[in-house]
């Protein structure tokens, strides 16, 4: 199996680029090899000559969506030394990722999650796993110096996956709420909680948002 | 387009509890007619005796799902009459329909959110979007009667949900943790946050959870 994509070959790239783009809006069942080269202007036969299989193009685009995830959050806010500041930054990061329209590969690997098969599966299967470690382990240190209380690390992690992955199902770019206020928002609720006499903020920066009336909500789902 | 199961025909029911059994296993576009005709005992005509085609199918699937969550999500919390209380009964009760494994229906409808179209789409969209609704008039409600604090309920709504419906993402029968001690843990971090200072829990349960090492987690992603 050929691990991730290769950054010298543009014409791999851009064919990376052009499948992402339809099995993003068509689902990889719903888009057909015949498909993906045509929009890439190739014959079938072309396409094949540039990739294994459909699962391994597939693959290649997950690879991809985990290295821009490395890039664009992790890399951003591993060296933060206070756990609770990187843990914000993390879920602020995490956010302006899924609301970027850029971000195809990364709604890929959320959509797809089950699709992938063997060993390719495993080996994304270990990255995203290294993510949810990294959010269990900042989330103990942060208890362990006193700074959030002990709840269940797993439960933390994944809350506050649910939380921002969900994210890419009902944003909309042209939506009442900006990706910022979002960000906010959800640091707010999840550090702060939602009940009004225990509510101590543990940010320097000041509450965003007012109660406004539901029906004023843009989203898709 | 027809609306909805016929419940007095149990050939069509049989039909749907099979096709909602493939198409959570393989996804939509992942399963042909010819595979649920055959997983049906039946022809592919003979299928399409019962069923217009395989839109109206999946459109019938998500149907039931959605009446499955009503049943036993909203009808058993819409009466009560404390909005707080509320919030945190239809927490429990949603995180007890997605961990259990006989809702396929309802991971189809969270799958599948952008497959169907027109007018069946718009038709599950509503059904969806009215429990979106739901939660953020209780959430305001809890706010005007000074029982929780002013965040924007289109973030606390989604909030919830995003922590709610991503448990089908990695929840295990056999994993570490229990559909009721994941709920306990999510009404906590959901209504009194992380942070240790300010953490008041306004539920007369007792807090569950220890703080586990990471590693003796259990779960899918």
């Amino acid at each position: 199996m050929t691990v991730g994509r290769k950054p010298d070959d543009e014409r791999y790239q851009a064919i990376l680029e052009t499948a992402a783009r339809l099995i993003c809006e068509r689902g990889y069942e719903g888009t057909s090899m015949q498909e993906i080269a045509a929009a890439c202007r190739l014959t079938k036969a072309g396409l094949y000559h540039h990739i294994q299989n459909k699962e391994q193009l597939l693959f290649a685009i997950m690879n991809y969506g985990m290295d821009l995830f490395e890039q664009q959050v992790l890399a951003r806010v591993r060296d933060i030394a206070d756990p609770v500041e990187r843990l914000r930054a993390c879920m602020r990061h995490n956010i302006a990722l899924v609301t970027h329209g850029t971000s195809k590969e990364v709604v890929i690997i959320l959509h797809e999650h089950a699709t992938l098969t063997g060993e390719a599966r495993e080996y994304i299967d270990r990255r995203k796993k290294a993510y949810v470690r990294f959010i269990e382990a900042t989330f103990a240190e942060a208890v362990r110096l006193g700074q959030l209380r002990p709840i269940d690390p797993t439960i933390v992690a994944f809350s506050f996956l649910g939380m921002v992955l969900w994210v890419y199902k009902w944003f909309k770019p042209d939506g009442r709420l900006t990706d910022t206020q979002i960000a906010d928002g959800m640091v707010d609720l999840f550090f702060s909680g939602l009940a009004s006499p225990g509510a101590v903020s543990t940010s320097s920066e000041a509450p965003v948002l007012s109660l406004v009336p539901p029906s004023a909500v843009g989203e898709k789902s």
